[in-house]
């Protein structure tokens, strides 16, 4: 389907356990095959991992999304990085998806970990000399990495699927002020305005959401919330009961890394005035997936960045952090 | 005056050219000398530093701010920390009130440095073993660096200063959403409200300010406009526009490292509005200082930290990014 | 109980949540107080974990033995170092009473990892300075890690627990030829022989025992069966059989890391001729301790071993891999 | 002779002085000339090497054995390696047919050196990106090496040289239970059964056996005595005895690393029932060469390994510590 | 002009704003199109490059002399660097025509820094694969640096320019005695003597010259005095007035780095003897350039460098120690 | 002797089998036993090294001079300097009297190694955490170590010993006009001329001295010739003839490192100008000394230096590349 020509004895492709189809996606957008990997698993609980193809002098691509159980998936890439940068690999590139820890990124109490840069040398130190991922909790997560990193952005395929969709009297949510601007960004592809709730986070499951910031919210009937990520989904039930006081009849929750946790999927799915959540696959969909949750696939996106790095193309175009009108 | 009390023969407190008065305010805070150091210049431009006393076997501490010239400052800086590392110090402390570079936190467009990462890596390569600094310009900054670092606060300075100021009826505003949750730290000192201007940079020195989230601004007679730093004052003067066409009859604005480039210092005061400008001595207070511009000493909360760290006692309380309740 | 005299304002003890009891008894027999540390998880599965007092400029231990869950407690271990590191700890020492990784460390096949060497890397990229661990898979795991290493034994409370034993008739088996050596430096506390198992490993928790190497079986009647650690027990179960075909009436298994994995621990106690089981608490026991399962705890052995290092003795004699005579 | 193709402007191949017959014929079977190399000494005694020929962005190979002299060879080697990295060459490859230091991979006595360790960081610290070698003395030692490193094995060779002997009544002997599982493969080819014998070292030059392991020895005539270094030949000589006590007639040792010291080799060959000795061209063999010792050259070995390796196919059918039924 | 052929997709050159011209010079050289950077400065004064061409998966280089300001330029270059490496470059070439800190190359005093050494470490730490530089101010200078490093000569440059000139009576002056054997090498293109200065440095921009060393001075009526760099030009100066006093009548002082620091030029100039100046352009001419200064371009022995270092061919022949008879 | 004053419980002094009696006296000087060490080789030649007293958090001292064999001499130290590191130590200094490899510090020729470079890098590697050493071969190797190193000086020493001699009419020559500083300070001493040889280097051990450089020969009777170290003495050989050659009747060649090699020491003591020779036991003085060689120890020197270290003195004053002025 795409046109995309990667010399198949040149590069190899594997990935870990948490999300094979997007791995296989990856692999079937660039025509490379996804080769096998055997996981195995000592008596006393330690993992064992064999790569099913040569590695020799290639340029290896190992897929992992950092999703539930989030330690066994890290150190299930960090050993596949390790084997294939001692089995002669010529480079060594982690795919991250959904790089889950970024929301380790400051340190607001004392003798607290910033785990998002931990993991970013773990994953150096086991083998990575290239690493690309997709929409960041914050964008300074980017700075953490000491290899090469390429931070991707789902932002213009909500722009595709959403292209159709008549945009009038609609306003776009942030639920947390520190993520308006890349919400501007999202909104600005519709030329729609933005408004930032005052999200006061209590608890990691609990916040509170203290008004709206920004224009007059009555004027409006529909409600795109943009985030990076929903995962107990409590900002976004916040930011509903507000806007739905305000008179919204209609919301669309978007985010790139629909995690999803405990009952979230069910509560947001029933509130009527939400009509579709829509995410991306970085994190694979629930297996009971509710009517209204769309996932729009991200695999072409990697495809064509891999595709780009590969023959030495710009992949600017692609990145997370730019406003359209620099890419 | 402080009752710290350093083995003054194990410790030597050295300074760049930076900002020595806040250098000896640490000094006499700690009650140990500030050594002298000679700086030259090759006829080539190059600069040739000398260390005015024996480091070895001790707990050097070189205190800087990367205030204009920056790079002239930051080369003086890592030349003064190779020095101390190679002449045999047991430890060797970088002390950035004012570490300028936190700015380039993001990579917003292609091809770009995160500078603030490339300088965090440059100071540990000049031996840097621990790093002590003020309010960077985002708190994930903290995480580039890659040796031991204290991130400090003077808001507990500024909330002494403003202790017995009349607050009724004011508001306290964030000239940038991304900052929203420091202003609200700051605010929440005087049980305060906060807003946040929805800034857009046009360029570094060119911002437009579209209304002000957050609470009714009309209810309020005077504001607070906090940040982190203000260079060329055009977002205050921004979002002073703002606040004077909504009714506000008081401004005062407030930040740790008063940068105050061009022609700031002077458009500020010329807004009659605005009854004082609140500042830190990070960055050496401008030669002709207005009368409206007050400067709360820092030397002390680097004193007490530096005591603390040295006496094995916890800083946690002097932390930039910790709520108040937390410590 | 102990009469060690360590500065308890010096060091701090931390312990992760795999052994909580081994640790309060090394924190026990130092004198020093276990520090809490507050453990939590996001909604997105990281985990977030809280040191619970100030380390800075001390000496900080931390105690995690590597088992099941392994991966999580690996990185919960990674997430303590870091965190003691960057909050300015003088030293961080990485306890670790089961290194359970130290089985992957040959590669036996093509394309799979050395991981016993990464997670060394790992643990040095965290941040720990030391590290102090118990009999290793082999002896040579020990040139794996990068910083100063120290593996300690509990062959001596074995002979301290069995010295008032009949030894008439006794042999020494070791279930696999590779570790002879070590059921060797077990055999020579008592002047026993030693005879070893031809193991095959068919697969992972399946082995083959053909024949008994050594000296002849027949005449002996009781069998030590020694071996580093039991998972399945497949090993020592084959032994068994064959030892038993032998005519030996009185077996006792004994190992250091009672990993005891699935149904291991019913099946070793079902057989008539295993009249104890002896372990130590590296390894948590099972909640349902069946009675013929002997605990030996060895907090004293690594809290012997962290005074004589803090109070620069030579720990030489608590090594694993010195022949007694030698110490 | 060999068909291997590699383009001989793109690689180029070195030797130090240690065994130029073997890097010659490396050389020759890759079809690429052997680079010559100039040395020197100071007159205080430093050594001066100057490679040849151009390395600017080319893939080198420095081949050099750890024989005696070992320290001259390895720092010999450590220069090369230091020039060819810094004059440009693309990827550097230490070929190390003999790494000597292997021996010393185990701290059992206090306050020694795991010196194979030590040898691996400083080959990386020379500039060593992949290290090739073959038949390490354990095979945990391939996990010192903080660089790709592949270990290969003459065992095919020894296979092909022995494929038309009379295997009737011939029992495969392990001098050392250590080493079981690697002679275990080696009778596998043969379809022989294994015994090991129960060496106790009293010195490095000096053991003791103490009967032999596994099946009854009477049953047999003749005895392939397998290990990787016969360097005193004490071991040897040892089993020796205890297989002719036994009633073995006819005794053939094999070894990968012929090192013979002193006068081991006439020792050996004095004994009536060794009727041939094997070893490899690892070691230079010695200039008066006994009839009865076969060196089998394994230049084929490395220069197939090299070919691999450069034309990106798989070389783990050349690895030393597989099963043959796994690869 | 030149006939060196690079694939201009393959490689890509930009340069800081130290030395425009020479930059473009190499780029033409090589057939390349000289990249366009933006350079902008935030308020605070911190820098910000953008590179303005895609560097993925290319062989980048940035050219850049540390002219004066040399801290400006260094960090300029360090930036650049960081981009290119972190923008997914293949390789990073650092092009210093002018190592200005080559000067501080020893520690003659308690407490200072070998910057030489320092900003070589720099220079690996922002992610300088490979340096190319030219004549620095010592040779051993070249091995502060960690990342393989060409120092090339502008020795040839000279010879050419004055092959024709009559050297009757001539004699080659070094100023100073530490370089006398660099004068050699330039003395031995024209088979004329050497003579060196005497040259005690009393302050850096003030010498006294006791006396010329080596052979009677009266003999010769002509001067060349040759050096790596002139900055004040005190030296040159110091040397003339000694060769004027012993009856020299023409004075042709040659240097490769023209740094030519205040009134330098002018003082030289104004003496009758002096017929002529020469240097290279490694340095920026002076805007005013007098008449009597001939700048020699440098650029195609750059462009030569890159071109074989790119074909894989050595470029021995270029480089500034060796002697040409061993070239 | 000295009153110098070390815990010797606090420190550890060990030494390679190079210079023994240098050992012992500094280990006297500081008062502190010199502990054991066992040198054992393996039977194929690999060393081992085992430290005779614990080492655990204690300060390291491991004396070594890398005289013949210098491989050896060399790969004892790398080895030692792991075992203290790995065994704990708290800190590991190299105290290195004579570091051959200095005469290494320029790449003269294409594909030759900056050896002093590579082997600073390999003590960092091996574990040394500073470095103590006397008078390189040029001052810039200073800079070569990546770990502080204090160079010291016998200039003193000699100062001290020729204190008393009539120094009337006598010059101080140099023989190679790059080491002609260095001569200065130590005419400086004794307020004398220096002359330097104009040295060409024909090989190694071959000088052709054509002329002498500086003031009139013919005015003094006596020479002192001041060289770094002396291994053929070619050098001095030459420069005696041309010494004789212009009328000088007394010649006392005066040198840090006495290496002497071959017949070198014999040809010297058979001029008859030759009155005495000096050097210092860096290099341990042969075993049939001349009647004419004096050996001053330097023991002393080391010992002050350590102590100094020890005790948070400067050491500057012992610095080989300072003015005396300036100490």
């Amino acid at each position: 389907m795409s046109d995309h020509q990667i010399d198949a004895q040149d590069v190899r492709i594997f990935c870990g356990r948490s999300n094979p189809d997007l791995a296989q996606g990856i692999a079937d957008d660039l025509g490379v095959p996804l080769e096998k990997s055997n996981f195995r698993r000592f008596s006393n609980d330690c993992m064992e991992v064999q790569l099913g193809a040569s590695v020799r002098e290639r340029t290896v691509f190992v897929i992992q999304s950092l999703v539930k159980p989030v330690s066994e998936h890290l150190l299930e890439l960090l050993v596949m990085l390790d084997i294939a940068r001692n089995a002669g690999a010529r480079s060594v590139h982690a795919i991250i998806p959904y790089y889950a820890y970024a929301r380790s990124d400051i340190k607001d109490a004392p003798r607290i970990s910033i785990t998002a840069r931990l993991v970013a040398d773990l994953l150096a130190t086991a083998g990575a000399t290239h690493i690309m991922t997709m929409t960041l909790h914050s964008p300074q997560v980017h700075g953490f990495f000491s290899v090469p990193t390429d931070v991707l952005t789902a932002r213009h395929e909500f722009g595709k699927y959403l292209s159709n969709r008549d945009m009038e009297k609609t306003v776009v949510v942030s639920p947390d002020v520190g993520h308006a601007k890349s919400a501007a960004r999202f909104a600005q592809m519709f030329n729609l305005p933005v408004v930032a709730a005052n999200k006061e986070r209590i608890a990691d499951n609990q916040v509170r959401v203290s008004g709206l910031f920004g224009r007059q919210i009555h004027k409006y009937q529909r409600a795109l919330i943009y985030d990076d990520e929903i995962a107990t989904g409590s900002s976004v039930l916040e930011v509903c009961k507000e806007l739905i006081k305000k008179g919204i009849m209609e919301i669309i929750p978007v985010c790139t890394h629909g995690v999803f946790s405990g009952k979230s999927l069910q509560s947001l799915a029933a509130i009527p005035q939400i009509v579709e959540i829509i995410a991306t696959d970085t994190v694979p969909p629930p297996a009971d997936k509710p009517s209204c949750l769309t996932i729009l696939p991200v695999a072409h996106i990697f495809g064509e960045a891999i595709w780009r790095n590969y023959t030495r193309q710009s992949i600017g175009g692609l990145f997370s952090y730019w406003q359209d009108s620099e890419s």
